[in-house]
């Protein structure tokens, strides 16, 4: 099967999956429900759980305990955006074409729905206890999951980017930001996968530094595409960056060495990967597809 | 001992573990940490965790694990209020006579450092598994704790209790409201520590109904207080229900009615935690004290 029709299949398992661990809309608080599924349902690549999926299969798992925490990362990612819209933070009206959330349910619910997926993500994963043989192994994937999503990972990364909106930022800055505010929960779902199938600290480690690198390389590519990509085939507009005196990779190091850093971060990450006994080309395509994007 | 001493030790104790148990003001999210540390320092009853603790002990647990919950209880509590204070739900600026957390770092960092104690909660409560021969009831201390906090509990009866915002209620609701808004994180500690101790589902579920009829007559006695009470002793304003045209169990019932309701549901509680073997009178007498209570 080519990588294409291989990743739309595992884009729609990972769809199904999510469904079934959301909260039903029945109760006094179906609106709640509601505002949570809306922007659970609003489209997305699915990337974080692919990735959760692929890295348990190709450390070997055999169970469906992955499949709580796949729901559980997308919900951990969905109350990020929902946050990150919040008039308080970026104030956007739109995501992926559509209203975002606080626009369609009032402020109130978007910091609520916000809170509510997170909390759910945790009431998820911890149902899995109950479909392995192995809950200690549930457990340290909860604890670097939690540790990702947490002060010491995306949501520490989104207080540095909010606090030093507009202002100038060193490279050492940027980096911190960087890695948590974006690869921290790439980094998750490549090591709950991988733990979850029982791979050692050291698998988990190299799986660690791939997820960063992924990272790394999106985000840097995020930053060469504001700069010469076409706002029509993005879907947002470019230029935004100069504009908003923001400073990024690029800002700090030119496009032609920016570009290096990504193929350079993108072979790492395969190469990483690659080492893992087992069938990797899924995973190693599905890094190199990310990093080369053009939209 | 008398009850006042007993109180007063219990509080100073809970309060060692919280500040053990918080986050370390470095590094690049240091501001983060600050504004997670600024609302957790900002004085209250620490009722949630010292109640954890009596039901720890009551039922027999001799580890500290208990510990972690003690503190994940009062980030998950004060992670509720400061997302309560945002401009988007109750916007307001002062809680216990100190500026609240959006005031003094910003709305950003409000709406962030609300959702990094939440999640910190669970960080906390994960260190339990490497504190206890019985990681199986740190497993299913969690799981109340989840389900206590998200659209099944608080955050459920804070989205009804958004959505309802001046309209008028009926019984069915309000009790809904005051069950999940109020009860749902007094039933959590209550029951996390009796767990914890090793308590079946029957005493588990004496605790969950403890909780349930402690929080409705703390909620009602509020209410009672509103009408009640003199502005100056309780440190707010009183008739503000009646002022914004809140539907309340005193304005459902009446005064006579809300106060033997109080008084029955207190009763039950005592009689509750009475049925358990051990040494029940702290526990029965917080109870009272805080059905009670004159502001």
């Amino acid at each position: 099967m080519n990588f294409q029709n291989e990743l739309e299949q595992r884009t729609q398992k990972a769809l199904k999956v999510i469904e079934h661990y959301l909260p039903a809309e029945e109760g006094f608080a179906s609106e709640l429900a509601a505002a949570m599924n809306y922007s659970m349902l609003a489209g997305g690549k699915r990337l974080r759980p692919v990735m959760l999926m692929a890295s348990y299969e190709l450390c070997g798992g055999t169970e469906r305990v992955h499949e709580p925490f796949m729901a559980a990362i997308e919900m951990i990612h969905t109350h990020s955006l929902i946050h990150d819209d919040l008039p308080a933070l970026d104030n956007d009206d739109y995501r992926r074409g559509r209203l975002t959330t606080h626009k369609v349910y009032g402020e109130a619910m978007g910091v609520l729905s916000g809170d509510a997926l997170l909390n759910y993500a945790y009431e998820t994963m911890l149902r899995s206890f109950s479909m392995t043989a192995y809950p200690d192994r549930a457990a340290r994937a909860m604890q670097v999951m939690a540790e990702k999503t947490g002060i010491g990972g995306m949501l520490g990364g989104q207080s540095v980017d909010v606090m030093n909106d507009g202002k100038p930022l060193s490279r050492d800055m940027l980096d911190y930001i960087y890695r948590n505010k974006t690869s921290a929960l790439i980094e998750a779902p490549l090591m709950a996968g991988a733990i979850l199938a029982g791979a050692d600290d050291k698998i988990a480690e190299r799986f660690r530094a791939a997820g960063t690198a992924v990272g790394l390389a999106f985000q840097i590519r995020d930053d060469i595409l504001d700069v010469t990509g076409d706002a029509g085939e993005i879907g947002k507009p470019v230029h935004s960056d100069e504009k908003n005196h923001k400073v990024t990779y690029v800002s700090l190091v030119g496009l032609e060495k920016a570009d290096e850093e990504v193929r350079r971060l993108s072979v790492e990450a395969a190469a990483l990967i690659r080492q893992t006994e087992g069938d990797s080309r899924f995973l190693e395509a599905l890094i190199l597809e990310l990093t080369s994007r053009n939209k």
